[in-house]
């Protein structure tokens, strides 16, 4: 009986982190929030043509928002970018220090092929501010907060720690894949997280 | 290994209410399964002009079906209502005798903030019949069928149940909050259930 | 403690199990990855006129997807028939060698009324090739994959084998009802998915 009470209440805890969002940990990348793919490398649609993708660099497509937002442990609900390299900007819900990044891609058990899935990937932040003011201009101060390698072995949704050191507000972040696990025409982003604290209001007196 | 049979079926059991909707529950006031909401106090969007939302108190928010589907335990899946109190009126799927009440708000892990969250809480229910007659008619008729408190330590789906001596044969219920967890703009209800049963039909001979 | 580990260890395994879509089995029917359903019997909608229904048999109802998509423990995310019989043709994903299928209904504690689930069932497959060959050339080769009959009282998500006699390369299937749980009106088809594995390509050098 002791037990099944100690087997009843892993269990039940495991449940409940399982249903927050699966990790139990705020994410402020999330769409649903507020926040914005804001500039990417090109996609792979199978129908965009490179020239025109070229000449229209602020154009974000439709599937951008698949990165963003939960999966549900369907294949295909990613974001498909061209080639073995590519990139995502996006605007947080609001300015945090970031403490970690999780990046996710399909279930081994439920996909059909995951030679799209992101290998080694950096992970950039600054402080970008209102919407008027020119992405380079932010870009040009931005910051490495974590670089990591995405491992097919291991569980779908991994999480890498930011450094102390690196961790200061930003409300802006650049995710870079740098190579793939294989395929020679795409790689699949499912869902990049970032978490972390809003910093806390000192009130003066 | 006794041990190990134990633990599995406790937790193929957890996982199994888990997946059926998290409580194991029929929902009589799920939107895919019929039910509607039919009026609801002035709803918190940034957009709305009090003026305008009382000269047309019959209006529906696109947003507040989102208070009878599942929220997936993403934040922002919710129908924020403007101010400390707000009420809600829901038609439910068909004719039930009400057993209990569920209120979910989104995991304290995964929110950003939890002031919106309702505090007090009272259901009622009545009769309403054919959409033809006036709502108002009906909530003359409406009897208290449960009042709670929602609590931000505890599980983020709260089960209250209905006194037995309250249980009588409704189809539309009022969900008012008469407070809130601290906001001083709005409330957000992620998502209100209603579970009773349907009444046995009799056949005379 | 080592009994605790023993728990946690069961708990992580079925959890990830049921993320990955609570099978952990690919599904080659799911219409996220390129699967259609391509034609079916009557749907029961309450709307359709059964002699414009039969004018025009390649007309594909916008809810048969339902049933190639997940339905999240929700009760109506289903693809309703007429009658209580009906059949489905799902073009797969792509060709595969099929070895189990697996039919999905709402689980027993959220149902309002169950006499709609597919009681006896039948799967065929065959290798249909191009869009543009006519579907009732190749349902002239179909064969006989399984036949099985879906019981209420066990877990709502049924897998059945394929007979390894029965395994031959299929981008087609037809999932035949041939009788439902009691309801004179209508069959619900909440989801069928269909398991199996590519032919590996053999390079000859
Ligand atoms: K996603
Ligand atoms: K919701
Ligand atoms: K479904």
């Amino acid at each position: 009986d002791e037990i099944r009470d100690f087997a009843r209440q892993i269990v039940e805890k495991e449940i409940e982190r399982h249903s927050a969002d699966g990790l139990g940990m705020a994410d402020y990348a999330l769409v649903s929030s507020g926040a914005r793919v804001v500039r990417h490398s090109e996609p792979h649609d199978g129908t965009s043509v490179s020239g025109s993708w070229l000449r229209n660099r602020n154009k974000i497509s439709f599937a951008a928002e698949k990165m963003i937002m939960p999966s549900f442990g369907e294949p295909g609900q990613c974001f498909p970018l061209k080639g073995r390299s590519g990139f995502v900007v996006i605007k947080l819900r609001t300015a945090i220090v970031p403490e970690a990044v999780t990046l996710e891609h399909v279930a081994k058990s439920v996909a059909y092929d995951r030679s799209s899935a992101p290998k080694h990937c950096i992970v950039s932040g600054w402080m970008q501010g209102p919407d008027s003011v020119d992405l380079e201009i932010g870009m040009n101060k931005m910051k490495l907060l974590t670089e990591f390698t995405y491992d097919l072995d291991k569980t779908n949704a991994q999480t890498f720690k930011v450094d102390p050191s690196a961790q200061s507000l930003v409300d802006t972040i650049r995710f870079d894949v740098t190579s793939n696990h294989g395929s020679p025409s795409h790689i699949c982003i499912y869902r990049l997280r970032v978490h972390g604290h809003e910093p806390k209001l000192e009130i003066q007196s």
